[in-house]
């Protein structure tokens, strides 16, 4: 690949016709007119083996120059650090005193800079991973419909404005890993005590699915599957009708599926029986 | 690695104090209060075979579902996504064509949810990346001060302010991948037809560096060896002594390494001659 290419396609594509950004492809981060201020933006990336060796950096260090360069650029643009986000991808089985050093990296690096790292996201990358693939491999052997929720998902911008409006939606995310290790997020981020009651014939799931794969897989693709990035949300009990008339007449399908209690576990009445399902753990956000 | 260990990391070094966040730890996106607003920050990453297999999508899916992932964690915040930045890494040899697909993806998705990329790098992933961190190498066996300023590099914040503050400054960044790339990428990003001449006794360097390495191994560190930080600027002729009074009363050490021109290309005198020198290509920002 001609790497000026890369240029090319940039200019062509992502020249900034944007009134609200100051500065152009070339410079050390983007500048954001807000208002009377100017915000600042850097993104960056440090890949073992490319950026660095374990063989000469421990990951203390490589967590500690990582903020650094990304503060280097704010810097050449004359801003002034405030926070970062980042996304941490590591080796399923590091031993968690590596993980550890990494932590440290951030925490000193925040410190002598005196700003924050106020989110992102940890992934743990399986070496069977494959095996998600696979079930998403299952889903896409089959017709448009099932293949085009996996490859073309769309962001309900709208509905999630919709939603909030009512004023009535007291959590909400969007399902990216799986309804049930969501869900488990939602609730716990609220109160570490909680669980919930499902109802599997409440859940919403495209009929296909029955016509293309095992009891099982099915099961497992609705509890567990992931990249589906609809919205979960609760409401209190009180306000299930008032919150019922306004979807209706925005013309939203929402589904109430269960409800929150205090049993700690998640159950599931499926075929009559109610039990325990245990989420399957895979990204962390936070 | 138990996985609720980066939770337990998380919770006891990053629980926000900071007032101007509004979230904590587990929500989809960073809520930032500024002024009477609220800005939502996500922040994700998209991994080959652990995200995505290119068996079941193409890289134009890839693009586009990786906007769609992290829109859909600002949409369930109830945020209103304005843009995005990336840091896109692919391996060298890629086709062009591939290459393309990926920024087909980002400009339709950009388009369907009408928002910008606005900034990021491209990192091209060389498999021979070992050569640069075999000089990496070439200073980490050395003395402590060649080798903490890779390990510990420290971004000028304070500099970067007073250098700007001076309205002298006409254009800066920081040197991250080399003194020739990085300042090419300085003087391109103005005119495609600026040159500059530079002069190798006037350029600051270790000491140390003659005492460890052969002459055109320094020569390499030098003009290209990354992960430097330092910031290079220019300022107008005329601004010359007025910028170097300014300098000296606030005690930053500056060193005029030469001028920009229109000869399009970079010359370096050195031991007496003038020859064009060629800047290593190596990460690319946008």
């Amino acid at each position: 690949m001609d790497e000026n290419y890369i240029y090319k396609i940039l200019n062509k594509n992502f020249l900034k016709k944007n009134k609200s950004f100051v500065n152009t492809i070339g410079d050390d981060a983007a500048v954001w007119k807000f208002g009377k201020k100017q915000i600042a933006i850097s993104c960056d990336s440090q890949i073992e083996n490319i950026h660095f060796s374990q063989k000469f950096s421990n990951l203390y260090e490589v967590a500690y120059r990582s903020v650094t360069i990304a503060i280097s650029d704010l810097s050449a643009m004359g801003a002034n650090p405030l926070f970062f986000t980042n996304s941490l991808n590591i080796k399923k089985g590091m031993k968690d005193k590596k993980v550890n050093k990494i932590y440290q990296g951030f925490k000193d690096a925040a410190q002598n800079y005196n700003i924050e790292l106020v989110g992102g996201n940890v992934v743990i990358g399986s070496a069977n991973a494959g095996l998600r693939l696979l079930k998403k491999k299952a889903i896409l052997n089959k017709p448009k419909e099932l293949i085009n929720s996996y490859k073309r998902p769309s962001a309900n911008i709208l509905q999630s404005k919709i939603l909030l409006s009512t004023g009535l939606v007291s959590s909400m995310m969007d399902i990216t890993d799986g309804l049930l290790i969501d869900l488990r997020k939602l609730i716990n981020f609220k109160n570490k005590n909680l669980g919930a009651q499902l109802y599997w014939d409440k859940i919403p799931k495209s009929n296909l699915l029955n016509k293309y794969f095992r009891v099982s897989l099915i099961k497992d693709i609705v509890l567990n599957g992931g990249d589906d990035y609809q919205l979960l949300f609760t409401i209190k009990k009180n306000d299930d009708k008032k919150f019922e008339r306004i979807m209706k007449r925005n013309k939203i399908d929402v589904f109430n599926i269960g409800y929150t209690n205090n049993n700690k576990s998640i159950r599931l009445e499926y075929n009559g029986l109610n039990k325990i399902v245990k989420e399957k753990g895979y990204i962390h956000k936070f």
